[in-house]
């Protein structure tokens, strides 16, 4: 299915895209290079010279201008040719490579790879948390050999804790818990609520715990298009409510880089008026999950792809569970987004046959 | 080609599948997995959840019933869902993944990629040399990047041995021997003898033969649909009655894992009242043969379907010899049986036009 | 775009071809062996028997025929299997694999890949300076994953050196010199004139030149069908006529191994009058070019391959400048001879469009 291009993707995050060095990502197919200009504002263009199809990236910043390697083309931050180093110097009015709308917010460098003319900075959904301003932030970056929407069931649906992740996010108690799903126009949440729980020593170390302590746990999972998600994980003692628990809240961002496979940009932060606990805090968490990211999550992404390989997903016929509520939701929201991008008539007949199985979800909830 | 689907198959050493831990094979283009259920039985089912395409086979055993990695799901022995972990614990009625009829026999599991209704025990053939319950026996396995035709073509055709294992298996007496070859309906074999021979060291020491004997060899290949072959090699002194001699017979079981690459499984096997001399003569077989086989087989085997790519076997316009019959009417064979399988009225006309070819063979045998 | 067939291409250098070992190479998509005839002459065949594909470049040479290594055909220069070791002997009509027309000169092995009728001595562009029987030469050989039109792009515009080289070939001098480019029928040329230039010590060293002399450089560029390039740079001590000068003449030989990938065989010579001085300058440029051949060129040519994919050479709408003359020059010329050969009944309409640019070129020259 082609990708959603009237949306914000993450490109890279902030530290990531530099004034005296180019950076490079394929970004939806696309090779994209990524720099700061002279006013250290970020700048995407196609990753392609105009004049022989040279890398850009490998090229240097010349006075916040890019220029080619191979010939010394430059180029500007609207991605038309500045200089011509050779002869009269003339430039011809083609050398020109594509520029994205691109801005820079909560510590990501954003781009919109569709037209121009619709990029808006207002459609950009909030990360409060991980505002720079405000927040001591840490991030990590994992590259995922899966299609985007696969990760995003992934962190849609956090049941797979209890048995891909046993010894470090899950517990048994997961499984009993329960978990409500909605949509709120094209955002999915999910909700979900773990009772009377053993925390395994990493969740439980990250907030605090004592040993032993039996707890309950909620995993509040908000989506927005095109693979946006933020999760809040709430702990408070068994049976206490919810005001008198701590809370760690973290932002994931789901940019294809081809078809079939993703980045994978996470973040946590916390108000910098918590000070060096924050700044502990926050490595803690994304350090600690590296492994079960890369460990347990990747390698089954990757399998799952395998077993997908070009096959469209709703032709594999996957059974379809409570628990994927929210994750389907998700993926009718792209359906319909895409399909209207693309100028068809209505959404695709076969998501209508899947109705009954997210009411059957809803009850559940 | 399609593969033929109405077959017995060898999916794996019956050692390698166990009740404590899932095996996974590729075979015929399908991730199989296999595990043994709480009778020991073996059981073959898709390797890919019925819930979100996750490869069971990373899963664990439980009371015989295989459990997804990923959200725990798990599958009996017919592939069917009997356990949905998660809220009510419904299990939905779809959710079920492909099982495939096996069976344990000759020291290896068997599996029936086709219609499990014509699935039947009795269409195995016999390779009561490997029977363990009667036997020591000793098995090899090697992974072919080539069409299981080409390792058919190679089996079927021992006058490769001059040319391709001068050390170990040839010798200059094979091409001055004969060769016959003929059809039994769908079973072909090929009968070659040499005469007045001097045997490679690697061989006659497997039959105990003192250096610079003269001797008569034999090798004897039966192959049955779809690549199951038994090879007996008997040698006596030059002009001494068979009788007089010894045999080692040896069964080699091809499974296309994709249209390119092949499983190779062999064994060796001896009466078990020759005991510990049995034991040690089918372990030096197959260690003997392993440097053979895996240093110019292979990469003859590699080359060949490199040299051969993505056409037709015939489309390349092979020359035909006479030493070629045995291997031309095996493809023919399979050709026909596809064919069948396959809804088609008659046999390719290609095949005909070979005809002459084969027909020159016959006069040389 | 298909290849030229009718045109001598280099194979190998001499040395690779031998008498006692053949020598395997892909050429325009095509598996072909190289060896010596009882003769010295060189052989050129499809290097894939005519019985069951082996590689014949895996078997051996015997008495100037050629062996399989599977099962022992033999085949001699024109391609015909000269011996069936099995059985009677008989050796069947069709067993016989293409031969193509080849010859030795200037150190290389060329051959010809089209209507062997056509091939003709007479047609090899001269290389007199890499002619052994007067010169020691230097070559060497490096491997490229780029469209050999690409490396010809490369060769034909020099003006890289002061962005790709600037650290061994290239100077600020080189965008401030004057270009010149032409036709002499189907053979382009390219003149580069640099003036009042500070040398690289590489170049300088090379050409004897003590450090910080001011010198002119000019090399011109030949550029023959399909891909073969002499380049001769000359220096003088700036203001100095031509003829005070000192020239390194060099061959660059470009062959399409894939549609995206090339052999580049290069070569420096030197009169064997020069002596011991020749034998070690041309054996310092060939090896202080490998460096930035290898780490500057290659990764390059690589870069622009991947970012032209499987898409068209136009149909990416490269940006023309006049320092691009000589290379559109070349893939008009080749598009021509193409088309002609394909029985095309004109030149591609495409061509026509881009004619204003390279009289563009033509002014600035
Ligand atoms: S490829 Fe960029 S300037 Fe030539
Ligand atoms: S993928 Fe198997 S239970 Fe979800
Ligand atoms: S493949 Fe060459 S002789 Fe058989």
């Amino acid at each position: 299915m082609a990708f959603l291009l009237n949306a914000w993707y993450v490109a890279a995050f902030a530290r990531e895209v530099r004034a005296d060095a180019p950076f490079s990502r394929t970004l939806l197919g696309r090779p994209v290079v990524l720099y700061r200009d002279a006013e250290q504002r970020a700048v995407a263009l196609d990753d392609r010279c105009a004049h022989r199809f040279a890398p850009l990236s490998r090229g240097r910043i010349v006075n916040g201008v890019l220029e080619c390697p191979y010939h010394g083309l430059r180029f500007n931050e609207s991605g038309q040719c500045v200089r011509n180093p050779h002869g009269d110097g003339r430039v011809p009015a083609g050398a020109k490579v594509r520029a994205y709308p691109s801005l820079e917010r909560y510590g990501a460098i954003w781009f919109w790879p569709g037209d121009p003319a619709r990029a808006d900075a207002a459609l950009l959904p909030s990360f409060p948390f991980v505002d720079p301003a405000a927040n001591v932030t840490h991030d990590g970056y994992l590259h995922t050999r899966a299609h985007y929407q696969l990760s995003a069931d992934n962190l849609l649906d956090l049941s797979h804790f209890q048995f891909l992740h046993p010894d470090t996010l899950g517990s048994e108690a997961i499984a009993r818990g329960d978990v409500q799903s909605g949509n709120l126009d094209d955002i999915v949440w999910v909700r979900r609520s773990t009772y009377d729980e053993a925390l395994q020593p990493f969740v439980a170390q990250g907030f605090g715990i004592p040993p032993g302590t039996r707890v309950d746990r909620w995993m509040d999972v908000c989506w927005t298009p095109p693979g946006l998600l933020s999760i809040v994980v709430g702990v408070t003692a068994a049976g206490m409510p919810r005001v008198a628990g701590l809370i760690a809240p973290s932002a994931h961002w789901l940019t294809p880089e081809t078809a079939s496979t993703t980045h994978y940009f996470f973040a946590f932060g916390l108000p910098k008026e918590m000070g060096d606990a924050a700044r502990e805090l926050v490595r803690y968490a994304v350090e600690g999950l590296m492994k079960p990211f890369e460990c347990e999550d990747l390698p089954m992404l990757e399998a799952q792809q395998k077993n997908l390989g070009d096959s469209d997903f709703w032709a594999m016929q996957p059974a379809l569970l409570p628990i994927d509520a929210g994750a389907i939701r998700a993926r009718r929201v792209m359906e319909r987004l895409i399909a209207a991008e693309q100028g068809a008539a209505s959404v695709p007949a076969r998501t209508i046959a899947i109705t009954p199985v997210v009411d059957t979800s809803q009850a559940v909830a």
